[in-house]
């Protein structure tokens, strides 16, 4: 086992490796910008490396200091967290050549799960279902009809240059096809002077549904169920829960063997997530995987008991997975809001300052992961999130109660945050009957 | 379900019970004494009132006040919590006078409870096995012989009338038996004017070993298996476990079984905890039933994954356990810290005071229950405990280290507390290595 790691990230989740790692009796080396002197994590770890300014590409993403830091203060291996360089397969890189290990899968697979079509190709050839699309880009309508026949509609048409909504169309039938390609196509060459497209089915309305997956060096991978992400506003998760209301036993089984076969087919080692989309007839489809510990890890450990940080720590000392598969029982129902300090009525614009009094929950099923205190400032220069409240208890409807009771509770002073829009949402009736997908927040009108 | 419920308690029980309520959707009174109108939970529920002067025996214990309160504010129901009226049968039978459901068993079964030599006697009755004793006093050293010779050596001999260790030998061969009793007797009849004995087989260092049960209105009763309680101190818990070391599945059901006949014999209806003492060889007695919530329920809640409070007030509503038996499932080991506000090296004098900067960890596995915060006073008044730290992890070994290390980070300025005790006794191999009893911290001599 490590006798030290430097944590290459800020905030709760620095906190949250520091905890693991004092735990498993291994010494921490905290890595700090000028704006986080006082930060928790850097009071936190046994040792502190300032690495630079404020800004993020000076310090937590410049990654000859945070090399070099690690080299001085003779830690073993670098816990990344996420965000920042914990999907960058040039530090990855870099690690291996500095002999240090990189708390993550090797650099060539960051790299190939990180190109999201090469991902989705060799995800399809180990047979775990992608959307259907179109191989080879389309310049004719009547070539695309026959892949839209075939596939089922709707699908969505896009041009290979398109962004922001420009040379896209949902088809809905066949008769509507050669209009819409036409259009879309026109407008792409009229926007980005090319015609050319690609179609795709369109999946109405998904949720988000991943996977959480442990994979050792010893060829031992297991999952430890799904979360379900649908809450999310413009591809930001705000919500996230697990069980998901919409997943069975028996799919459950089904997409747990297909996110297993996934990290085995690329020989995954590591905590990962497989995110699928899920429709409405319970097809999924295989969408990226993430080669990090998530933001949202806390749900997957409060329901299934088990502890992802310390197992992407033994795996990366070379140790086998804590569970078996046939270990991993699913108890309970866990939700998570991620706390911003944010302004939901202005287009949730950031809010940084400085906090003053605090007040924040405890007792049976409320987990709390944050690195705020009394007094301490939240700075402009990094993401907005300033809590995670974690709750579980027996069922969806007790979870969703503890979650609007323990929120009640929370008091933040001096910032703005979402405390209220979650509080709102938490109460709508389609949220409390599950009726979620990833379009709720924008046809909620929250 | 009920409306709005009093909670007739103060300090984290009150708040624990407080926040059972608001996630059930039931409206709360807290009373306080003058001592505690900023309190946690004096500011937590929807309403507050003040029942007097800072003695308890002027306000918790003053059983017409917290009935003014209860119909003043139209609660329908009253939560005792622990200590304070939560056992005292008068207090039980007033309110069902009142026509105010008392949240616990009924009156009659509380007094008959609390009468231990009763208690003993009816358990024995109903076939759960009680420390042999004899049943009539002893004048006679020879007839004391004959009993000790039956139940095997050692013994203790003790007088009726005895106290402080007055009048009590242990005895633990044939061969001594007549010398010590007779000097027993004659230390009693000087002392206390009185020869009459009770002779009882004495276990040498057992475990404390609780078994949780609940128990409705519908004759449901169930176990929420064992809690280790042998870190004690003259009488008084500082550490608890679920599950034991010395508990295994075989022993775990015996014992529940018996836990479970025994609320069954008495009728029993509420949560209650059956006391047992165990010895080296497995062999398990009768102590007592507490017919309250404990302050240790959070052990038993965090390897569950159960609510014991919100069972309490189900019960009491007539409503149906939300548990079978086969739902309870044991996950990992929990272990929980006492923090009060003392001098263990004083004699463990209370340290009432003014707390300054307050720190408290969160995170995976980690459950704080507090009613203070930064600037808050501990009164003189009442007892000393200020905080359980409970945490949850994997094996023991991991939920030690994990305790460790959630003490290690625990900051609570201006007060002196026993987190340091509790530091080093966590350290200790024999702690460490399970070998515990109830004589451990007098032998180790912390």
């Amino acid at each position: 086992m490590f006798n030290k790691i430097l944590i290459a990230n800020r905030g709760e989740i620095a906190v949250r490796i520091i905890r693991a790692c004092r735990e498993m009796g291994i010494k921490t080396v905290a890595v700090y910008s000028e704006a986080d002197r006082d930060a928790l994590h850097t009071q936190l770890a046994d040792e502190a490396v300032c690495i630079g300014p404020a800004q993020a590409a000076d310090s937590y993403l410049d990654m000859e200091k945070i090399i070099s830091a690690t080299i001085i203060t003779k830690a073993e291996a670098i816990h990344p967290g996420f965000g920042f360089l914990s999907e960058n397969s040039r530090f990855a890189t870099l690690c291996e050549k500095c002999n240090i290990k990189f708390i993550g899968p090797d650099a060539a697979l960051i790299e190939s799960l990180g190109n999201k079509s090469e991902a989705k190709n060799t995800m399809q050839a180990a047979g775990v279902p992608v959307i259907p699309g179109t191989k080879k880009p389309v310049y004719d309508w009547q070539e695309g009809l026959k892949f839209a026949d075939e596939a089922g509609y709707p699908v969505i048409v896009k041009a290979a240059l398109g962004g922001g909504g420009k040379g896209m169309r949902v088809v809905s039938s066949h008769d509507e096809f050669e209009h819409e390609f036409l259009t879309a196509q026109r407008e792409s060459e009229s926007a980005f002077g090319d015609g050319t497209m690609y179609i795709e089915k369109y999946i109405v309305n998904p949720r988000h549904i991943e996977f959480q997956i442990l994979a050792d060096e010893h060829g031992n991978v297991i999952h430890l169920g799904e979360r379900d992400c649908s809450i999310q506003r413009r591809h930001q998760k705000l919500i996230e829960e697990s069980p998901s209301v919409a997943v069975d036993a028996g799919l459950r089984k089904r997409m747990g063997e297909t996110a297993v076969r996934a990290a085995k087919t690329v020989g995954y080692k590591n905590a990962g997530t497989i995110e699928f989309l899920l429709d409405k007839d319970n097809n999924f489809y295989f969408m990226e995987m993430n080669t990090r510990i998530q933001v949202e890890h806390g749900v997957t450990e409060m329901v299934t008991g088990t502890d992802i940080v310390k197992e992407q720590i033994r795996i990366a000392a070379g140790l086998e997975l804590s569970y078996r598969q046939e270990d991993i029982v699913i108890r309970g129902h866990a939700i998570e809001c991620r706390i911003n300090a944010e302004d939901a009525a202005h287009n949730f614009r950031p809010c940084p300052g400085t906090i003053g009094d605090i007040h924040i929950p405890g007792g049976n099923g409320i987990r709390i992961d944050t690195a705020v205190y009394p007094g301490c400032t939240i700075p402009p220069y990094y993401d907005s999130m300033i809590m995670k409240v974690v709750v579980c208890d027996r069922d969806r409807q007790s979870a969703i109660n503890k979650m609007i009771s323990t929120l009640g509770e929370v008091v933040i002073d001096g910032l703005t945050t979402n405390l209220d829009f979650m509080y709102e949402l938490l109460h709508e009736a389609d949220y409390r009957n599950g009726r979620i997908d990833t379009g709720y927040i924008e046809r909620h009108n929250l």
